[in-house]
């Protein structure tokens, strides 16, 4: 397997620069304690029932590799406004804190801490903006891939998006999100290379056009790829030309003595359900049965919902741009919250209060517990201290915190908790998972453990989020503490 | 300057794999001929009447770059389909071709050729996916930011996007996107460096809540960052709490005999209008007229124009995900079209037909020239056959192609040819322009050439896309031997 292309460049420089403001702030101020910060997200995407963590991997990658390098250095002399003690610190900057995250790949929902930060308030700092950027960018395309091969119903999804895509990056690593989310492959050779796996394609129109005729195209394509021969019928007329001439070209393979295989035809363009079936049709008269039908075309979770509820005869989906940029939502809204600090006496939890209660943050460190009944279904998470002891081999009563005077039992359950360390003290101390394992673990979770009342997409069953009574109590006092301090 | 992170990984495998499966079908055939593919566009973002080109310089820099290591050449051979002469051909491979472009920055319209191709078959094919990307990206994003500028009305725009951006590249390049739009700086390091110049930003609410008292948090800031001092005022209550302690703030510098530069406040939630107006008269009425209110939280262009339609006393903006994502419409179509190949006798032109007559493609090689009247006003785009005599120093006829039974003549009109030659035999010819001469330019051309008609967001005036006589009558014919022939 190659190494990400992060190995090859220095992404510490891609942050906010009020990460740098403030980190200078600190250090002149003499602020050197500990802080505490959550990575979550608010709402999930596309008004869907969950979201798939993804990005884990690189953003381990990036913390291992964070430094800022002499050029950076001279850079930030530029700006006139840090000292060289603080230069110097940075010069010599390492991460020395500990992350703790769930798994990646794990089923996550609104406002539970997913990773967790706890380091030297300065380090704390510099880290967010890259953070927050991978979590959004691969926990998007991840969780439209994983609502997009759910429509696709057990039929095979292939990511074609890197030319639609927000970069080269965007490419790469938005190819692995969808493997994540459980696609079957991806064209973007970038990312197959990193993930050491093969890509997959065939031809575009401009190889049909290319030649003089279509026939002459997809003969000399079956010549050179007997093994893998899906033509592109669309590039004159699917029905009249394309077709046809795809049926032609089999025909006079087999009487070469050639024998194809993985033959298919691709349509990419039209009223993909009217052509799918007349070229079923066509194909099975001709006798080629075994032929697959593959489309593409602006496809996502509707269209091809749509597609398949009218019945259309297809094998295959190639999807760009709706998935690769999650067109219908193509923002994430992880945020990254301060939870505590130090001060006399350890760590002081902190929460910030707004307006609206959805965003008032869960102060404190926390631990989160998914909560399994005796069938092993998911029926809801739990936010506790950490440290607290949650002992669920008697009933356990808990606290909605949208009905907290309801007397609420977790029977018959077990629990099991969701973060784990990444990094002790800046030593990475993680079990590493390839992407097929996190795919398979993905898949897993949403077979096994998540209600299928939170995998439709319309108006899904919302997932329970409770808290301990312990927790809850911390709190709404550090809620009624602050509301008196105003 | 710092160059590109371009220079410190290869990204020639950001591919989708039919480019190379195309590629070994040529080379197997022994195509070894010339052809020309253009660059286009269909339709324009969040339908308005323009876009503006950006992206070039990446994409000069991933050409000149572009070679595959032994280690992509091994990886390749993995896939079991590619024969060692191939492979051999890959290893010494350089981009040997012609490329054309609109100067970075051009105001471009749909249809007309803003990059033109023209280089061996398998050398043009092999581009497709790394331009296509780093075009739809950087023009995308950088039209998403002129509208945001234009909505603005003079005040300033700052890019505070990364933490929402597609990944690392998405942010940085993303960043200069937003500068070619107009924006006037961006808090993104990694691209100020780039670009050699300074990154903006001050505090986030973890640095309000890190002190034990938010006037506390303020008083720091200040002490460490006489000469901007930005502070964010809606960590606990804006107008009871947080513009208050600015102002004490303010107050007790001034008492300590600090003279405060750049003084200003940041709302971050909340109803923006009403905070800003309230905050402008807390801030009045202690005789801080000078202090300049900063807002941001989920601005795009709507918000803003709405914000000014209510008489916000805002002086700035910062813009995040609805900018660097071009949320409403984060998929920019750009597409790359075979439009000639070598055949007996020289270049054959060629067409796409299509049931869908938008995306029939104009044929061949082409110039683009903008027409100009007396006033200097941009009225329409002409596109020629490549070396046709265009001479509008006498009334000139052209064909409107969707009315082409009109005689219609431009009079008192001079032209200028849009594509200038970049690479030559794959070497670099053209002239380097700084992100900041290309953000000029596209606020000259909209200043000074482009109709204001199609500058505004409702229903704007649609840009006249001509033909030289010669040239449609090129496309017709084609057209009409297409249709012959199926």
């Amino acid at each position: 397997m190659k190494n990400s292309i992060y190995d090859k460049r220095n992404v510490t420089m891609m942050m906010d620069f009020y990460e740098l403001s403030m980190a200078y702030g600190y250090f002149k101020n003499g602020n050197r304690e500990e802080a505490v910060f959550d990575v979550f997200y608010r709402d999930n995407p596309d008004n869907g029932g969950f979201a798939v963590f993804a990005g884990l991997e690189q953003i381990v990658e990036y913390i291992k590799g964070m430094h800022f390098s002499d050029e950076d250095i001279e850079y930030l002399r530029g700006y006139d406004c840090f000292d060289d003690e603080f230069l110097d610190y940075l010069r010599s900057f390492r991460f020395t804190g500990d992350i703790y995250a769930f798994r990646e790949g794990t089923i996550m929902y609104p406002n539970e801490p997913v990773i967790t930060i706890a380091a030297p308030l300065i380090e704390a700092q510099l880290v967010e903006t890259a953070i927050l950027c991978i979590f959004n960018h691969q926990s998007m395309v991840a969780t439209k891939a994983r609502r997009i091969v759910k429509a696709a119903a057990g039929r095979s999804v292939s990511d074609f998006g890197a030319r639609r895509a927000h970069g080269v990056d965007a490419a790469t690593y938005g190819a692995r999100a969808c493997l994540i989310g459980g696609v079957s492959g991806t064209a973007t050779v970038s990312s197959a290379q990193m993930l050491g796996i093969k890509a997959g394609g065939t031809m575009a129109h401009s190889w049909v056009m290319k030649f003089d005729t279509e026939l002459e195209a997809f003969m000399a394509y079956a010549r050179v790829y007997p093994n893998n021969c899906v033509l592109l019928v669309d590039t004159y007329n699917v029905l009249k030309s394309g077709v046809p001439n795809a049926i032609k070209t089999f025909d006079s393979m087999k009487a070469q003595g050639v024998e194809l295989k993985n033959k298919g035809i691709r349509l990419d363009s039209g009223d993909l359900s009217y052509l799918s079936k007349k070229a079923r049709r066509l194909l099975d008269n001709a006798g080629y049965t075994d032929v697959k039908i593959v489309v593409s075309n602006s496809l996502d979770e509707y269209t091809i919902k749509s597609l398949l509820n009218q019945n259309s005869p297809i094998d295959s989906f190639g999807v760009g741009e709706r998935m690769i940029t999650s067109k219908s939502n193509p923002v994430f809204g992880g945020v990254y919250k301060i939870s505590a600090v130090t001060g006399e006496g350890g760590l002081i939890p902190k929460i910030k209060v707004s307006e609206t209660v959805e965003k008032i943050t869960n102060p404190g460190i926390k631990e989160v517990y998914r909560v399994y009944d005796e069938n092993g279904c998911a029926v809801a998470d739990l936010i506790a201290d950490k440290g607290e002891k949650v002992d669920l081999s008697v009933p356990y009563r808990y606290v909605d915190p949208e009905k907290p005077w309801k007397n609420r039992y977790f029977e018959n359950c077990t629990v099991k908790s969701l973060q784990t360390p990444i990094f002790v003290k800046g030593e990475y101390v993680a079990e590493d998972y390839s992407v097929a394992e996190i795919a398979d673990y993905v898949r897993y979770q949403l077979e096994n453990e998540i209600w299928e009342e939170e995998q439709r997409f319309e108006n899904p069953h919302k997932h329970y989020m409770d808290m301990t009574p312990q927790y809850y109590e911390l709190k709404m006092s550090l809620l009624h503490e602050m509301r008196e301090d105003i």
